[in-house]
């Protein structure tokens, strides 16, 4: 007996004409067919091409989404989650048109509770905008991708960043979800409690699933108090395996060190070129500490002893924010500064992890690979989770060069997960990394995946041809 | 259209006679149909009566239980995964018989990854064993419920305790599971990488799925390398109230502390008849901190201020191991030093979980309908996460009583809903909070997991009659 596709195909003219006329009926100056707006919604910071929707829709409110999606499951039309467009991996794009459901007007901070340390807010909320509007009542919430990205899409692709090793990602601070499912019912998926044992995980179901299941509509956050204070500062190594070595030390101690970087030479000659650092062209680590005044200094002293310890140093550190900001905006730079090697290219940024044990062996082995390719790439890394990043720097319209690079990143993928690790970190599958699901997963384990979106999304009109193979 | 029930039903009596013989053929002296045997594999901690299973057998393989749940399969025969029989909700009981597999002889440690920080376990191994065997290196797994727990029963209730302030749940602790599907085929989950952003979150599934969706086999824990110092001591406070607002400030201060629980007036009676403390009858907090020599003591000063504050203390404290571990050893006490206030009686234990800015009007409500209930019961709280315990003491003999427990076991359960909490913070769903499930979940959210139910066991024999209320 074979199975019917798991995901919808192209609508007909004639059913995108009608859902078109009425969506646009219905929002009226919400909802846009400009060729423009379209294509910059089927567009994500990757190598694909722009694959547009047939129209871009504003909900205001969950039930204006639940509206959409009926309609749209009514019709067999593919509906795909927009936030801001900052996903690395494909995952806006329209292969087969639809509708587009931008979230960015769902942008309220309907509750923040200090006591609890968590707040209720919209998918559209960006991360700088909910710890603009936190700061004042001494509150952050730690994840941080690169992107000032929307809460909606770092929940969706279970995003973390540079704070994760000290706070977690985002399947660690997701205390609740409200979530349109693909009929059109509204689901909430836990309470503000800070822990259950009532029944599935649905939150972590949500978490991650790239819009495959749903539009998640209203979020409930954990919260941190702002530290008392902050230390942090830099240190060079002779070698990534020496700067590894360190941080599995660190780590080791109990130091709880919230933020550990690694910037390959490569990437410090960048940094050099583009934020005028003048650091030395060996590896190196950014470095911070959480706490009271007197336990970011130990924490920073004690550290200083353990890089002594692998030939690394002088640490250098701080407690002064301006100083301190002045490196983590060239750490945050990265991917501008990597452009300075090679003006003009584009760049493919990855995101494999691996357990911190093989991380210099797995670095050390791109690097060399990296070399023999002839494509220059700066590497930086979240170290203590041992994930890290390469922003692969290569020119499209050179064949040759084009050729070397998906197998270079296969390469990447298949050597991390030889060394029990993931394809994807942190930024998802999307379209870009579907090939890799089977390398990673086992047959068993992707016929369970496939079952969860068959059961709750039957017509595969949610977000069609991301995360998950056809069987 | 009509669904198919959920669960299983009673196999014939050739059904299970046939399955029976193939299982003692095949397992020999590592399968058992003796009465007391059986009997005590399909009693819970509850006042649920016994409902045993036809046949206990014990795997030593992961091959092995693919090999048992195959047969089951074909025979429709329910399988119910069993740890170490501690549950407290009615997990193990088999209300339509069925194989009972007794996770027991899968007890060894793997692997222990001390650069890692993580160790691959049988789900047989309990929580002492492992932590003795992990001391020698430095390393501990935080989580403890009361019990010495199975890991895998812990991963199946998504367990926490005491530890859960500072590291978390099962949630969040575990990177990695193989499981062995409803069908006999097997599933690994994730790697060894910290975190992974490849496709549906199948770990978190299956923690807390109470057995109910597959038969965990193995489990990649994450560890810590034991703290340098720990500081504890305890503290009085005139009110709940007050000892909450303590503990809101504590952590609102961004105080890393270890674990924070709270005893009532009632329990702490209890504890002076049973561990002899000599404590004042009065609202009680037990602290722990954990950290360097100079970062304990801090945390451990700081917290003395915030107690003098909300008019409770003196805070005694210590970092002498003996001192600390007497204390602990009454509070790990409590569930038996509740006794002492009415022997012979029966305990049924609560677990409701409410967002901690309600707790202490969760707790005053809770107590005064005790008081009119006329039913004693301590109560002890894992206070940092809004979750407490307690142990309703009743004698089933007595038919007035008896219909009183019912209803008040409700009203605590509407009570911590209404305030945004759950039914059961950690110690799972079973058969005896089935009841709740539909007053904590909406019908689109059970209709979820019953979608997920039916996906992945379409047969419903995995541990038949648990979490899922029938539609």
């Amino acid at each position: 007996m074979s199975m019917p596709p798991l995901f919808c195909a192209r609508p007909s003219s004639e059913t995108v004409k009608s859902v078109i006329a009425a969506l646009l009926e219905r929002f009226g100056n919400r909802a846009a067919t400009g060729e423009a707006i379209r294509a910059q919604h089927g567009h994500t910071r990757s190598y694909l091409e722009t694959q547009s929707p047939d129209l871009v829709v504003w909900p205001e409110t969950t039930e204006e989404v639940a509206e959409i999606v009926t309609l749209c499951a009514k019709h067999v039309m593919p509906v795909i989650p927009f936030g801001t467009g900052t996903s690395l991996e494909g995952h806006v794009n329209a292969p087969v048109g639809g509708v587009c459901v931008d979230m960015s007007r769902m942008n309220q901070i309907h509750a923040i509770h200090t006591e609890d340390l968590d707040c209720v807010v919209g998918p559209g909320v960006t991360r700088k905008l909910l710890n603009e509007t936190l700061r004042d009542q001494g509150l952050f919430f730690p994840i941080d991708p690169g992107a000032d990205a929307s809460i909606g899409g770092m929940v969706s692709t279970r995003a973390s960043g540079t704070n994760a090793v000290r706070y977690g990602t985002m399947k660690d601070n997701v205390l609740a979800l409200t979530v349109v499912m693909p009929d059109g019912r509204i689901v909430k998926t836990g309470t503000r409690a800070r822990k259950s044992s009532a029944g599935y995980d649905l939150t972590r179901l949500f978490i991650g699933s790239e819009g495959t299941l749903g539009i998640i509509t209203e979020i409930t956050l954990k919260l941190y108090g702002i530290p008392e204070a902050i230390s942090g500062g830099i240190c060079s190594f002779p070698s990534v395996k020496a700067a590894c070595d360190a941080v599995i030390m660190t780590i080791q101690s109990g130091i709880p060190v919230a933020r550990i970087e690694l910037a390959d030479q490569v990437q410090v000659k960048c940094f050099n070129l583009y934020s005028k650092l003048g650091l030395p062209e060996m590896p190196l680590l950014f470095l911070e500490f959480h706490g009271s005044e007197a336990g970011v200094k130990e924490q920073a002293e004690r550290f200083g002893d353990i890089v002594e310890e692998f030939g690394g140093g002088p640490f250098e550190w701080t407690v002064k924010p301006e100083e301190r900001t002045k490196l983590w905006q060239a750490r945050h730079d990265a991917y501008w500064a990597s452009f300075t090697l090679r003006p003009g290219a584009q760049s493919v940024s990855t995101d494999v992890c691996v357990p911190i044990s093989r991380l210099a062996e797995c670095v050390e082995a791109t690097q060399k690979d990296l070399e023999e390719t002839g494509i220059p790439a700066p590497i930086v890394g979240h170290v203590g989770d041992g994930n890290f990043h390469l922003g692969l720097l290569f020119f499209p319209d050179d064949a040759d060069e084009m050729a070397k690079v998906k197998p270079f990143l296969q390469r990447l993928v298949k050597r991390a997960l030889a060394m029990e690790g993931t394809c994807t970190g942190e930024h998802g599958v999307g379209q870009q990394k579907i090939g890799y699901m089977s390398l990673e997963h086992s047959d068993a384990a992707l016929d369970i995946m496939r079952g969860i979106k068959r059961q709750i999304d039957p017509k595969g009109i949610m977000n069609p041809y991301k995360i998950l193979p056809e069987a």
